[in-house]
């Protein structure tokens, strides 16, 4: 879960509705699949399923792509994390309350 | 997307710990997979796959459970929907920004 500033919203969700597709592809490559980013307000909720072995290796390699490193520097700015300044994700992982199969 | 009322989180998360089997088994019937609650604050975030080819008949069927009615006479009062009051529905459904396969 993160924020998008209010102001950048518009610009976020166009950005969003089409992603470049070398960023794509560094998602596939580190096993990431079923990936949803869902909006309410400011706030953004993203759902993904990560069917790897290593993923501090397959994050690693996302982080290490050109092609989203400039992804990211569009984005960032966009953005305000709902966690403590020191964490190095931006995203704010929430708890599962319920799952069913 | 709905809000859980302050003074019913913990109790709603207790309950949703161990979910009845004859809830789980109206929800698989009606093809729902993949169906998961997610909790930040005192709001409440839900994903779920339906897999069924009628999405009406099968809404009807969990809603005509006796289980699942016993189920919402407890889960409801914990609730409070952010839709119109007007709305049949109590979950408010948020859009999509982005989606990978």
């Amino acid at each position: 879960m993160i924020r998008v500033r209010p102001d950048r919203v518009e610009e976020y969700v166009q950005l969003h509705s089409a992603v470049w597709p070398e960023v794509l592809e560094a998602l596939r490559q580190a096993h990431m699949t079923n990936y949803s980013i869902y909006l309410h307000g400011d706030l953004l909720f993203s759902y993904v399923e990560y069917r790897g072995s290593d993923l501090t290796t397959d994050l690693a390699s996302i982080a290490d792509d050109p092609a989203t490193k400039r992804w990211w520097s569009l984005t960032g700015p966009m953005q305000e994390t709902l966690r403590a300044a020191d964490d190095e994700d931006w995203w704010l992982p929430i708890g599962e309350v319920f799952h069913l199969e």
